[in-house]
This record gives C-alpha cells, sequence and structure tokens, in this order.
C-alpha cells in the first residue's frame, strides 16, 4: 500500500551517489536529477546511497544536501532521505522544541507506528540527542497533556491478533461511565487507551458502540474546542483507522489559506513508504478528488515534483 | 563482577543435555549432577543446553526439570535456566497476578535492568503473555503505586554519560519543594525519577544532598511506614546503588523468622551473572558476616548447594 515507484532496474548505490554528486557540482543544482534519483528508491536503497557516498566523497548525504538546497523542497527532501527511525526522531524533537512544539505530532507518532517502528525511533533519539523521548516529552509537556502524551510515547503494545471479548466489555463500560461523568483524563481512561493492543482496543470501541448508541468519538465531543477532547479523540482516531486521520490532516494542510507545508510534507514523506494508497483513497472520498490533483493545485516547483513522486503521480 | 564459575574446558552442548537426561533417568534424581552442570554454564551455553536437550529428546529442558524436581530446589533451577529476559518476563508477570502481587518485584526489575535488558523482557513478555508488560501493570495497580510503576516499566533511559549540571540544580530544587510540601506523588517529582538518565538523576541527588543538607531518601522518611514511600525510596535506591538494594533484600530475607526463600532465590539467580560480586561485598561489609555463610546457615539440601554455587561458593 506504498505510493513509491521504484524502477524495475536500478543503478548501483555507487552509480546513484555519483550523479546526485554531480547535481550538485557547478552552478547551480540539478533538482530534477535529485528527485529522479531519491523519490524514487526504497528505504534499503537510501540508505546504501547514504553510506556510499559518505565513503567516496567523505561527506554526509544529508549535508550536501543541506546545502544545494532551500526551504519546503529542501525539508521534503531531507526528511524523505533519513531513514525512517531517524526521521520520527527528529519530527518529535522538533515536536518538543519551543519554536516548533507540537502535541499532535507527537501523538501522530505515537499511536500510528508499530511498537516495534516506535520503538526503534526511541533507539534513535538516544543516538541523535542524548536523551530520551519521553523525558523531553515529560519535560515539555504539562498537565493532562503530559499524562496523554508520555504513556502514548512510551508504550510497547502488544500487536498479536488475541482478543478478550469480556474485557471488552468491562472496559467499554469503564470508559462509558468515565466519559459521562466528563472524567475525560480519568486515570482508567488513559490506561485503557495507552497500554491496550490495538485489537483489544479495537474491540472495547465497537462494543463501546454496539452497547452505547454511539461511537466513543462522538460522546468525546461534547466540548469540540477543547484542546484535550481534540487530541484525545485523534489518538483514538491514529490507533484504529490512522488513513483517516492522516486525511484529515492532509485536507487541512491543502485547504489552509496558505497550505501548511509542514504538515503537508510529514505525512507525504512518513507514509509513502507505508499506506499512502489507502489514503488517497480515503481523500479521494472524501474530498472528491484525487490527492495528487489536490496538491499540484496547491504546490510549485520542485517541491511539487518532490510530493507528486513520492505520492506516486509524477507531472500530474 | 559476577559470581557464576565456569569450568576451563566445558562440554559439549550435546554431552551437557545427555548428562541432564541421564540425571532425570531411572528411579529418583540426581540432583548433584543437575548442580554441577546448569549451575556452572553461562547463559549462551544454557540456552544452547535446552535447545539441544528440546531436538534431541523432543521435550523442553523447563518442563522435565519441572517434572522432575520440586519446592525451593525447583524454583531456583527453573529460574536459573531461564534466560534473563524470560526470566524477568515470567517473575513480572507473577508479580502482577492476585496470589503473587509485588510492586516491589515490578519495581526492582524496572529499576535495575539496563534500558535494553528491560526492553527485551518486554518482547519476551509479549511473545509468553500475549500481552504487554505496561498493560498488567497499570491494571493490577491503582492510585499512586500506578503512577510510579508504569512509567518505571515503560521507560526507555538514555544510557550515556553525559550530565547536564544547570538542569541537575534546578530539578534538585523542584524535588526539594515536592518533598518540603509532602506532595510525594506530584508530577514533578514522578517525572523526574522515571525519565532521567540514571547519570543525571545521580547528579540531581547529588546536587540535592549538597544544597539541602539531606540524602534524599531521609527526606522521604516522613512516614517511615507510609508504602508508597518506601517503594519510591527503592526505586531511588535501585537506580542509583543497586547493590545497596540487593544487600537489603537478601538481610532481610536471611533474617526473617523462616527465611523468605522468593526473594533469596529471585536475587541469587537473576544477580549471580551480573553483580553478584558487589552484592557479596556490600553484604559482609553490611552485617559482618559472609554471604555465603549465611545462606549456608538459613537454607539445606539440594536448594542451598544451588545457592552456593551460584554465589562462588560450594560446599560452605
Amino acid at each position: 500500500m506504498a505510493t513509491l515507484t521504484v524502477p524495475p532496474s536500478v543503478p548501483s548505490p555507487a552509480e546513484d551517489a555519483e550523479q546526485l554528486q554531480k547535481a550538485f557540482a557547478g552552478w547551480g543544482t540539478n533538482e530534477d536529477l535529485i528527485i529522479s534519483i531519491l523519490a524514487h528508491r526504497n528505504a534499503v536503497q537510501r540508505k546504501l546511497i547514504r553510506q556510499t557516498y559518505a565513503e567516496t566523497y567523505g561527506e554526509d548525504l544529508l549535508k550536501a544536501l543541506d546545502k544545494e538546497l532551500s526551504s519546503d523542497f529542501e525539508r521534503s527532501v531531507l526528511l524523505w532521505t533519513l531513514d525512517a527511525a531517524e526521521r520520527d526522531a527528529f519530527l518529535t524533537n522538533e515536536a518538543t522544541k519551543k519554536l516548533t512544539s507540537s502535541n499532535w505530532v507527537l501523538m501522530e507518532i505515537a499511536c500510528t507506528r508499530s511498537s516495534m517502528e516506535l520503538f526503534m525511533a526511541r533507539q534513535a533519539y538516544h543516538a541523535r540527542y542524548k536523551k530520551c523521548l519521553e523525558e523531553d516529552i515529560a519535560y515539555h509537556t504539562t498537565g493532562d497533556f503530559r499524562k496523554l502524551l508520555v504513556p502514548l510515547a512510551s508504550t510497547f503494545r502488544y500487536e498479536g491478533p488475541e482478543v478478550n471479548m469480556a474485557l471488552a466489555r468491562s472496559e467499554a463500560k469503564i470508559l462509558h461511565e468515565k466519559i459521562h461523568e466528563q472524567a475525560y483524563n480519568h486515570d482508567e481512561l488513559i490506561r485503557i487507551v495507552t497500554t491496550r493492543s490495538k485489537a483489544q482496543l479495537n474491540a472495547t470501541l465497537n462494543h463501546y458502540n454496539n452497547e452505547f448508541g454511539n461511537a466513543i468519538n462522538k460522546d468525546l465531543k461534547a466540548d469540540p474546542n477543547d484542546e484535550f477532547l481534540k487530541l484525545l479523540r485523534s489518538a483514538i482516531k491514529c490507533l484504529t483507522c490512522p488513513e483517516k486521520h492522516f486525511e484529515k490532516v492532509l485536507r487541512l494542510a491543502i485547504n489552509k489559506l496558505g497550505t501548511d507545508e509542514w504538515a503537508l510534507t510529514r505525512v507525504v514523506t512518513t507514509r509513502a513508504e507505508v499506506d499512502m494508497q489507502r489514503i488517497k483513497e480515503q481523500y479521494h472520498k472524501r474530498n472528491s478528488v484525487p490527492l495528487d490533483r489536490a496538491i499540484a493545485n496547491d504546490t510549485s516547483g520542485d517541491y511539487k515534483e518532490m510530493l507528486l513522486a513520492l505520492v506516486g503521480h509524477e507531472g500530474a
């Protein structure tokens, strides 16, 4: 369900590294050449190119890209070139910094990655920032946001398909009670959302819907402007149907006056190799326009070409 | 600093497996032979013996031991034979069960293992129990105990030597304020104890001691019988000088009328390959009697021989 397209016959990492070096050399940069290479190599291939580039030219490819490129195009190429764990470490670190702080990004990464992907991001965080992810999240958040985000980012959820139906019933009841009491930050509600496996949580929420007549996210909309409730609803959406979450992020980013390039770049670079096909379907269904056309109408230049290559439709 | 002794020339796993099978065969069991093999093989060697045994005799070695042995001796051999991650998963699972529940064991394992060891125990927990460790801890604890234990068990602390002295000063101040207000379960106190690296925490506590005149654990003794404060003090001890914690557990286990074999077995089997040498030194210093003599006086039979072999002094 990735949208990344890799040509049937791929040049060797040494050839790719050489072409990239040529794209940087001389006056001006050959952006088309950079896109034609990097946007059409999978994670393993990009990693080998980076290794080979460093060995051959004595410079990290990311440094070279950083020198040659700028603005949104630069950010999209850099994020894409990082491997998934490093990229998540980078994005979460950014999200704990004052000027770029974002509870949304923290929640999205904690809830939409597999348990092992999240753990590898935490390992990459150690390596790069000499700290752990959860200490930065805990330090930079307070109150209910901290209470929800720290366990979301620290958990190592079980991922098997096993579901305990009796537990699903009893925990659906707990959730309903707490929501009815408007105790949205109750320990038990946080415990269920932050520790149960996605399969178990799904069973609990299905039971909630059947038994109490509403989807839980409808009941969590008492005050539609409450920021904590918004984050909680999005966390539940990310845990149970991530493509709907990503569709909404893309929709808001594109429909916004001026386009939210940070969100657009984040979703495209983090999902192109994972579930972008599903997100595209969801987007088309919800907006009656294909995602690539929406992106093409809203962006321009090399940035546009890069995003379109990653969502699988060049020259749209 | 392990106390495990492995002979200079070790038989092949196939020979060891064959000897073990002979020890089980016939009328009665040859406990001495079992001890002479298993109590003198390191983790890698025991793992190979278990694999070879299963391949050769079509039965898990642990099953066979379970059939042949009984009571405290059985528990010590089984725990020792498990690899460290499986053993920690087993002990923490036991500690979340009603009849064997123990916040102490959960705290001890969460705070004295390296970040990677704790993570591997959490992986082993998935594999064996089809659930995650933190969901069982969260489900089986409440209130302040949950608030402390879940993040302790979920964190993946940074382990580098880097220390931020300005942060140590500011967080020592926060700790002192909260303790002064008797807000022992305050979010900020929990955050610092559960997320900072051991090196950073140590710097913070040194600064606390220098600046405020008391070691933190002295200030946390307002009510010496408060169970939460006891657990918090022990967590701090485990994070900063684990050998003192283990010495105390052994001392209480041995001095207790009737001996606490569960604690004794747990500490010996989990530390023999890690830091038992330091624990022995600490024990001797604190009790003016060597640990092996204390164990020999307090236990008997095969169980005694097994423990003595693991602490590095047979036939004491």
